[in-house]
């Protein structure tokens, strides 16, 4: 592990101008760790954004095959941090190493199949439409399609995921794929874990000759609205409350130059259980939900918030198991206090709200989370309260019965937009029960079916997104190789000479890309 | 020709429940046109957005070739409009008969070539991860993603495009393709052609058996603040002025739930002439390049409004050339008062401004608009006064000489993002400024050499987009098959049964569309 210097990363230097200083803190004991963070100056934000900018025509020019290259000496980097930064990990975030271990797995993955996508190369989005100098009543000239890098992106890091989601994660990988330079603002909940991966993406920037500005990072609170405002910076990636997400994409569209913010903020995946699986294996599902919900202290975006299920003596022994089953769960940890205040915040929102039961969990107090359940009135549901709508980030989740399927519709119809939904349903029931799948479509970025939402597959078929407050746009995902999509613009070149075009497009495919040719996918040589 | 009733366009009914009468007007004589426009009502433009809403989940779940049939339809219907129909626009808007003819044909070919893409299928992004139940440590679940439908859209037409920017222009092509109802705000300026066309996207609708809110318009002033607030519409497409277009980005990003916007706003579509071409061929380019500023007097987004070139004696003879040229160009009527108001002050601003000398044009005077030519100091561009970055709709251009290369890179680096740049040079001068593409990637979204931005093709490999304030997005299009991605957003499903997949993401691959299966383009069944 390198020494940790509490110091920005500013265009491949360290700096430290500022006086400001800002401490990490043992996430189990609340003590605060011996490292000094140095809160980024005005001037540091700017120099940062200023180096990414300054990196960008030249990184964005690069080989995808050289971009490629750059995120797999990540992933090595990443793979070979020591136990003593699994440690400090642990440490910062109160997590226990197995996940850490996992967590750091799935992020140097994310790497490498992001530079699969740069080799594969059908992020370019390649498409050719050849002259047709003999047209009437108008030749047509030769015009030619590509994908390039938007710009510098600002990255904020989320509390929950210190690597797959923070500095190396999903943003950082992705907006470094586009072909963008970075500028990550560290979490403050995993300040000396976000220097060890700045360090890490750093060696590799260096053994591979990437541009001094490339990655930068800085320390801090309240600098990211500076950076966020400032003019170099053409998009946003955050991962977060709806809180601070919103007041992102607030300042971003009142910029002189808005830019776009994907932003993937708030979710309360709701888990439908239909009647036969019920009858069928109520007890496995009980077990299942109840781990998935207590999964990680239910610090996870997709945790399952809200059950959803047709009022039936089935629908109420299961809840009673699951109450049982909640009542067994440890307390654990959460990643800081702030997480903490407010978990304690939310149930008591619930437990002072008259149309919600608490079900079970021993009562909140201390320092670690207690596991809870509640049981609201659809009415909660069908008027779309607040209440219901909201993420409580925790290991807590709320029943709801609904009278019959007419009113299972109206409850879904009535939902915010959400990162998951989940059926869980017999083969036969599920076809029966068509409609809601075409109805969760409208609502939620993934549908899972005999599944828990917890757990979000790194492929390329993946999608953590969904309509707001699940995101800020719809359109975008922050997990899975289309993430790449949101920091990508197409440019059309037309009747340009080959030697000009970028190899994407050249006649001869030196990529040998699969490319969009006169309206077919091809490819051939031209 | 239909009556021309001033009807709105509801659900599939006509309304005119509001006492307010908006006007159209012959835009060569400005005489008032005997047709009466009823401004929606808030109730009516509410119920527009419901039935759009209503129509949205059966006309999304809708196979790709119905609304391929649908669009193939509105071509049928927007190509057999009559001669009198002609004739309206051309009242409407001043523009000549053949123009509008071709615009026709441009229209209804982008109706077609969307539903080519509908039957391609390309855009519905199919990605399959099979599942991997062996993996260790952690079995893979079968993941499948397909894009779908944002919701319901509204459209704003373009002033100078009467039908390809309007009615069933781009914007409601791609929605519609995209599998989103879709409601027009009927322009100002053309509203009886807006009623023809209405008319024939809705014949179209009803013999394709499309649901009754799939396409709605409304008139009046005003009327589209609350269409871009209503909680019902989740995207907006818009072509128009900069000013109007960020007023929307305005509205829809402080909704409470924000939607996205593509404003197509303002370009001055920089034209650079190298020293070679023009020692070559100047008074082809000369007049190449005239036509292109007069063309359809000059109301195109993609009008040259800039043209720089290096200083030297040829180039101000080139100048001279064009000033001449200039001169001879006849007045021609502008599409509306507004916009030859418009075009007056801005000329005035051009006129009254210390570093900007006036080369040529009749006195601007009367009821038509006459072509100008101005010529602008370097410093100007070098400092990024507004006055040279702010589109000046009509038949005029600014030449801007720069000292050399160095002051051309430091002039292109101070521009605002455009929707086109073009480059005129020799083939070896293209080569040895081939920094020049490079640099203009960042700044514009088609790069054009050796030909005249005015005339966008309609095709797969078309940008007409660009980095603010050109657009509201760069990552967008409004015109080519790309546009249909603004109005798209993915959704995974995970762990489906095969019967409950979506055609395009069964096993069997029934569309026979080419879709990404475990990190490989396929056709395959599985």
């Amino acid at each position: 592990m390198s020494l940790i210097t509490g110091q920005n990363f500013i265009g491949g230097q360290r700096r430290a101008d500022g006086s400001i200083i800002v401490k990490s803190v043992d996430a189990s004991t609340g003590e605060t760790l011996p490292y000094s963070f140095h809160q980024a100056t005005p001037q540091e934000i700017d120099d940062a954004a200023r180096a990414a900018a300054c990196a960008f025509p030249a990184y964005r020019s690069l080989s995808a095959v050289k971009r490629a290259d750059f995120l797999d000496a990540v992933a090595e980097e990443l793979d070979a941090l020591d136990a003593e930064f699994i440690e400090l990990v642990c440490r910062e975030t109160a997590l226990p190493a197995a996940r850490i271990q996992g967590e750091r797995a799935r992020t140097s993955g994310q790497m490498r199949l992001l530079a699969n996508v740069l080799r594969r190369g059908d992020f370019y989005g390649a498409r050719i439409d050849r002259a047709l100098p003999q047209r009437k009543p108008l030749p047509r000239s030769d015009i030619r399609q590509y994908r390039t890098a938007v710009g510098p992106v600002a990255v904020f890091g989320a509390s929950n995921f210190p690597l797959a989601f923070s500095t190396a994660g999903g943003d950082t990988a992705s907006a470094l794929a586009a072909g963008c330079p970075v500028v990550f603002k560290a979490h403050s909940g995993h300040m000396a874990t976000a220097e060890q991966v700045a360090n890490a993406i750093l060696r590799a920037a260096e053994s591979c000759g990437m541009p001094a500005g490339v990655f930068n990072m800085i320390y801090g609170t309240g600098v990211g609205e500076a950076l966020v405002k400032h003019p170099l910076i053409k998009a946003v990636g955050f991962t977060g409350s709806l809180k601070g997400g919103r007041a992102l994409c607030d300042m971003a569209a009142a910029r002189p130059e808005p830019i776009p913010v994907f932003a993937e903020m708030s979710s309360i995946n709701p888990v439908l259980i239909l009647p036969e699986a019920l009858a069928n294996r109520a007890e496995i599902i009980a077990k299942e939900l109840v781990a998935s919900v207590v999964q990680g202290c239910g610090q996870f975006c997709t945790n399952p918030g809200l059950v959803i299920g047709i009022r039936s003596e089935a629908f109420s022994a299961f809840q009673a198991s699951v109450a049982t089953l909640i009542n067994d769960q440890p307390a654990q940890t959460m990643l800081n206090v702030g997480t903490l205040r407010s978990y304690n915040d939310g149930l008591q929102h619930l437990h002072a709200h008259p149309d919600i039961v608490h079900l079970a969990g021993s009562k909140q107090q201390g320092n670690q989370a207690q596991p809870q359940l509640f049981k609201a009135d659809i009415s909660l549901l069908l008027e779309g309260a607040e209440i219901l709508q909201e993420e409580i980030f925790g290991p807590t989740s709320i029943f709801v019965e609904v009278a019959d399927r007419v009113q299972l519709n109206a409850a879904l119809n009535a939902l915010h937009g959400q990162l998951t939904a989940t059926l869980i349903g017999e083969p036969d029931e599920l076809l029966e029960f068509a409609e809601l799948t075409a109805l969760l479509e409208l609502k939620v970025g993934r549908i899972l079916i005999n599944g828990y939402p917890t757990g979000v597959e790194v492929c390329d078929s993946m999608v953590h997104g969904g309509p707001y407050p699940a995101t800020s746009d719809s359109r975008g995902t922050s997990v899975g190789t289309l993430a790449i999509d949101r920091f990508l613009r197409p440019v059309c070149l037309q009747n340009y000479p080959d030697s000009l075009l970028p190899d994407a497009l050249k006649d001869a495919n030196p990529l040998n890309i699969l490319r969009l040719v006169d309206g077919y996918p091809s490819r051939d040589t031209l």
